[in-house]
């Protein structure tokens, strides 16, 4: 039967390819007694020799497909499975207490994961991750259930998952991977921002694809639209082979605009910027006509480590960044630690309500060693490009004084010390906390630019948490009160000189830039692998016109109205 | 040695008196082996023993003074240490494990409370708290510590603790309890708001007053100023006593205000009403001066109890206050449930973040037949008095739109049904999320008015939790960005001839009304205790000077330079 599930679309396309579920089956297990405890031993064995033998496929396949690197973790698998260690203690508890296979490998297995997770080394730490790795597939072998090989995917699919981990993505194969979809997730899950980086079409939050969708459905992923449809008839699958091709044709257009600066038809000129994790992403910017980076955050330089990085190795880091960018601009955004994004090594106690809490600017204002080392950091780099540093989570003026003084102080010193320092480097702010965007106009006479963090500014305006699903339908880019606030701080930045610019997932959203472009924003960061399709559509759209529905969108009460008038509006504009 | 400490000044006035310091002692115990266990058990014997004197004083004085009520808890602790089972189950322990007494207490005492409490029975959880109680006071007797007996206290004392609960609190005597102080907590913390509705001066929030005050120093309680000064020298006490004398002038002035309307010195009126959570609190909304109720807090209804409150429940509270209010207004707000305000029989899923999560309005237009039992209770009271239903964390106007639909529903039926419904009902909404403050002017076409929110409002606009200590530098009532939401929802009010009230703590601040008037707000909602001298201070001010005064503030870059600006406004017009 046919089905259709409505999510929210993530990444632009259409992928028409069969079902592969990443979803994990149940393992539970229970306590049996048993009769005959050497045919439960053989049971055993049998599971361990089926998982070798599966593990050795994956591990070749993998060695194969993605590199050495990635087989590796299947060998440190099959290690476990011939520890006699291990197994033989799993033979003596089926044997000596008369329990079932599956109950005997878990209590086992716990107690080794739980002994290795307690002790204080890395190296040992993995190991338990492994062990519990392992033990699921001989579970699953005992039991009778299927696990998700995704590293075994030889063919195109499409992956359905609750949720998508970046551990779950490490392992596939991308070349076969034509589209995602979830159950759970928004614009900026993780799931949603990895399809947009791998390009390929993503409809997340459908809240049932794992229920509706089983192995080996022919499914469609509307990724324009966020629709999914589930076993389609012909006549379905026929128009959606044009759509794609259509869609094909128009991403080829796109890439004539690769060299292009962007203009709106009536030859209005803004920027079209990257957002950055690492300085891996540089050749992405590149290679998708960015015209800078508007957004380079630098928690990567943090995380998956047990200290703080050196002031050597961020200099290292922002280096590279600066000099790959040949002299475009690059807004380095400083430390937004907290939140939902943890450092274990810096000890922060728990909060109530962590997007509420200690994170950001608040932290590096109190940790200033830790502030003071990335601030050095990027001073020291700054004469290699050109480099704009930027405050996240600012609220106050007086916090922003403070950070400007302690970056003027260490700029001091470094100059004292004979080191060089770019003397133009612009000092700006995020704006994502609604006071700063309704004081935007005293924070314009004290700071040189401003860049509006929409995914933060709307989970504040409308006091709800972007990540919890039950209160989704309040995250709203479109909501008139966002476009408001978006106003004042675009005109206050302009009433003293200064520009503004927006590294927030709604710069690059197609119903949010013709708003945007007649709000009179200046700069749009977005994922590198957007600013094409982003160019090509403000080349097409009149900046007066989209300043006249701008303001009609200011007056307009709901969100839902919002949307059908930029609808109609960009359509009408298409036509002519 | 004397010290002054600075806090929060959470309710007015000077308090002078002995320390006493409700702190609970450090009761931690290890575990060590003994030789002699016939002497451990009678160490152990005189351990109880102390602690039965010692509880059957405070039963009797408890009975005395705090009636029998509260003295049932302690025959209730005398009972757990008459047990036999428990206590013969420790001297077992303290014999056949050679183990000291206070670790046989402690670990007989764990298993019997975790044992009481995992019963699916709530007099049996009680009895978990009851030990746990006595456990501690046998516990102290055995370390040779001492024990906070709060309900002994039978002299004039401040009141000194880390924080204070509604559990500490029921058993003080007021009558003794001059004033409080406490290392944590804002003017929003309970202490803070049963500190005012005791009418005892209080300083929270001084990090250190645990630390710095001993029991017996003598300290001022400066709840004016915030600052509590620990064994001062005898002239800042005779200061402090003029102060004091001086303080209790003003009061007598204020109760002459009582059955006045307010006005400003030029004859500009304003109503002052009161915040209320129970029906009880009637009595001091009047003899306090109240002009009405601008906030009555439904939760209580709902707190403390295993199920949802029926209609008829509900309908005999609200019918209650409307009648006790005798043809005044009372603004009903509906259930506010969720964020910090839990309910253990909704079941409602944990959040990460539950300021921002699914609470409130989210929650009633979700689970509507609670919602709609409430609103039928109320329809049905409103025709025992004046009426206004306020729907709470309203933060898109669908939303309002659908909560105003569903009442509008069940007064239908109720009319068709013969039950009388007055028709002449405003429903408005709390301001409390920075959206609903930007989009006030469309809000005021629909609304028939609007109470601000401050407490909420403030921690959403700085996007800081306001119990989180580590940010509450962030909590600022006068930060302009709140002055300028609070002017854009009274101006759209007036704009629409509707009116604009606030109901957050700011309401009753002398520092932030000579600006709510200058910016034109009509009702001031606050504790009943604060209404006259919120009366008395409006008498004084001119409205048309704190018209200028608030457009000045409206420009100020930071709060500090608010709280200047209004001081020496302030004090200039008091000495004209």
């Amino acid at each position: 039967m046919s089905t259709i599930l409505k999510g929210i679309a993530a990444s632009n396309g259409i992928a028409i390819a069969k079902a592969y579920r990443l979803v994990e089956p149940d393992l539970k297990v229970e306590r049996k007694g048993i009769q005959n405890s050497e045919e439960e031993t053989k049971r055993f064995e049998e599971a361990i020799r089926q998982s070798q033998s599966e593990l050795e496929t994956i591990r070749d396949h993998a060695k194969k497909e993605l590199g050495e690197e990635k087989a590796a973790i299947f060998e440190a698998h099959l290690l476990v499975l011939s520890d006699p260690e291990m197994t033989g203690s799993i033979k003596d508890k089926i044997k000596n207490e008369k329990v079932n296979a599956e109950f005997a490998l878990k209590e086992t297995a716990d107690m080794f994961v739980s002994m290795f997770e307690n002790m204080d080394n890395e190296y040992m730490k993995e190991r338990a991750a492994d062990i519990r790795d392992v033990t699921k597939r001989v579970l699953a072998h005992l039991l009778g259930v299927e696990l998700p090989n995704p590293s075994l995917i030889a063919e195109e699919v499409i992956i359905v998952a609750e949720d998508l981990t970046p551990s779950d993505t490490a392992q596939l194969n991308r070349q076969f991977v034509k589209g995602f979809t979830t159950d759970v997730g928004g614009r900026t899950s993780h799931s949603a921002i990895m399809s947009r980086s791998m390009e390929i079409p993503a409809v997340v939050g459908t809240k049932e694809a794992t229920k509706e969708i089983q192995n080996g459905d022919l499914v469609i992923v509307d990724g324009i639209n966020g629709e999914v449809h589930v076993n389609p008839v012909p006549e379905v699958i026929e128009s959606y082979k044009d759509k794609a091709e259509q869609f094909a044709k128009e991403k080829a257009e796109w890439a004539k605009l690769k060299n292009e600066k962007t203009y709106s038809s009536d030859g209005h000129q803004v920027e079209l910027v990257a957002n950055i994790g690492t300085p891996k992403d540089i050749e992405g910017v590149i290679n998708n006509g960015g015209e800078g980076v508007g957004l380079f955050r630098t928690e990567f330089l943090y995380m998956g480590r047990d200290q703080l990085p050196s002031e050597d190795e961020q200099f290292e880091a922002y280096k590279t960044v600066l000099e790959g960018l040949n002299g475009k601009p690059v807004v380095v955004r400083t430390l937004d630690i907290g939140g939902d994004k943890e450092l274990p090594y810096l000890n922060l106690p728990k909060e109530m309500n962590p997007f509420l809490g200690f994170r950001a600017i608040r932290l590096c204002l109190e940790d200033q060693d830790l502030f003071r080392t990335q601030l050095r950091a990027l001073l020291r780099a700054s004469v290699y490009g050109n480099l704009k540093i930027m405050f996240p989570m600012i609220a106050t003026i007086n916090e922003f004084r403070e950070a400007k003084a302690i970056l003027e102080e260490e700029k001091e010193k470094l100059i004292q010390d004979g080191t060089k320092v770019s003397d133009s480097i612009e000092v700006g702010i995020m704006v994502e906390i609604p006071s700063t965007a309704v004081m935007a106009d005293q924070f314009a006479k004290e700071v040189d630019f401003f860049s509006i963090g929409t995914n933060d500014l709307i989970q504040y305006t409308l006091a709800a948490d972007r990540m919890n699903e039950r209160i989704s339908y309040l995250y709203q880019p479109y909501n008139p009160a966002i476009l408001r606030l978006v106003k004042m701080v675009i005109d206050a930045a302009h009433k003293e000189g200064k520009w503004a610019g927006m590294c927030g997932e709604m710069a690059g959203d197609e119903t949010a830039i013709p708003l945007l472009l007649g709000l009179g924003l200046d700069e749009f960061s977005m994922s590198a692998t957007s600013i094409l399709k982003a160019r090509s559509l403000i080349k097409k759209l009149n900046r007066s016109k989209m300043e006249q529905l701008a303001s009609e969108a200011l007056n307009k009460r709901t969100t839902a109205e919002v949307v059908e008038l930029v609808e109609k509006a960009v359509s009408s504009q298409y036509s002519h």
